[in-house]
């Protein structure tokens, strides 16, 4: 969403498990996943029988800024061998399969992975071929399944969508300093300083002849107070709320003459 | 992820925030972005001022089996017209920006968005354009900045990306029947059908001479139920490992004649 693809001066963050692409087919797709790892953290890729064979420029080129991810990718010619040094291998599927392991949500499959990658135990996120996806047989070399919600009517994600879930998933619950904070609040201006933006509003407006009926003038005095409590203003919205209240009441002030004539 | 890219006879959701796109550039990143919407059952799509104009084929065949999205997109000639009948307006950048205005994640910004939504109001997802995202001018017109988490050599996600991780966590908070269930747990086997197990498991290695040397019979008789414990089995997991033992135990037995001798 920023304008360049890379920050060469900040930090590039290559922890995280191993994206495992199972039969891929497209050199597009396997490049796309290539910068939704590069996007996530994750910097190893292995790449089990791709159709097109490897190494595919086509990946190399969609890849673009994160194309070192591609060129360090490793191939291996069978699942078994890409998965050999794993502990724990979370897999991605839209079907249903009747087997008898565990359905898990990104986010709690992610928890599950993290806490194995915290002890310091090799983890895998492993992707089936575009069209198909995983099948059975694959499945059942993977410790979990994890199931992405979706519209029932569109539920088939792309290869690199489904990375981008599970890299954010990844990213947010292994690198939560990343996170805004919860606690992101702005300091409320003192009580001090409102009540004296109350005070100066009020004096100004009774200045003006607002409050009509008199006996009514409590009462729209308190409505006043009452929406500048809901603002929630900190100093430096009462600052700025207080001089262009001011501004108000000055009336128009005379245009600098800094501007040329045509 | 699975073969089709879509599914009639499954329910379509169509619920949901506006999809709001300031100012974007490629007609295939808006079909893209139709596509990330169709997934996670967002459906109003609204384009402010183009740069390639309206309406663009390429956003009609990159949006493939959502160009219902596309066909049904509203126009708008600038940003205040297309927010104007919404009441919360959740906004995403990842550049730093010096306004008073909350910066949430992705999740807590959808959980704030959801809240807004099921009290009835009109609420958008608002994303800039895809070079250089979204000016301090626009966003001083949303509720709330959400930042993505991402690597920060690699912070700059794509437009549709984008789209696929705030669609992922509506979809994810607002559809929370679509998610696989945290309590989903396979029923443990009984005690007495393990035991029943572990019985036959020891009778057969008594049998076999496998406790040796006899005094380290008790010890080794709980390893191995200890292990058993460990697997969680549950009721057909236990009928199939007492299968497998039993044939362990009878040996080979012949191959059936079914087949033909070539």
């Amino acid at each position: 969403m920023s304008g360049s693809g890379t920050n060469r001066k900040a930090k590039n963050i290559t922890d995280g498990p191993a994206v495992v692409l199972i039969r891929p087919q497209m050199g597009e797709n396997i490049g796309a996943v290539a910068r939704a790892m590069a996007n996530f953290g994750l910097s190893e890729l292995r790449i089990v029988a791709p159709r097109d064979g490897w190494p595919n420029p086509a990946a190399v080129a969609m890849a673009a800024s994160a194309s070192s991810i591609i060129e360090n990718a490793i191939l291996f010619d069978d699942l078994k061998s890409a998965l050999s040094d794993c502990h724990y291998v979370l897999c991605t599927s839209a079907r249903p399969h009747e087997q008898i392991k565990p359905i898990v949500s990104p986010k709690d499959g992610v928890t599950q992975l993290y806490s194995h990658h915290t002890q310091g135990q090799k983890t895998a996120l492993m992707f089936g071929p575009e069209r198909a996806g995983l099948e059975n047989e694959d499945i059942s070399w993977a410790s979990a399944i994890c199931s992405i919600p979706a519209n029932p009517a569109y539920a088939s994600l792309n290869l690199a969508q489904a990375v981008v879930i599970l890299g954010y998933e990844w990213f947010s619950q292994a690198h939560q300093s990343a996170l805004p904070s919860k606690a992101q609040t702005f300091e409320r201006a003192s009580r001090a300083e409102l009540f004296s933006l109350m005070d100066f509003f009020e004096e100004q407006l009774t200045h003006m002849g607002y409050f009509r009926p008199p006996h009514k003038a409590p009462v729209m005095a308190r409505n006043l107070r009452n929406i500048l409590h809901r603002l929630e203003l900190n100093a430096q919205d009462v600052k700025t709320f207080y001089g262009a209240l001011q501004a108000l009441v000055k009336g128009p002030m005379p245009l600098s003459g800094k501007s040329k004539k045509p």
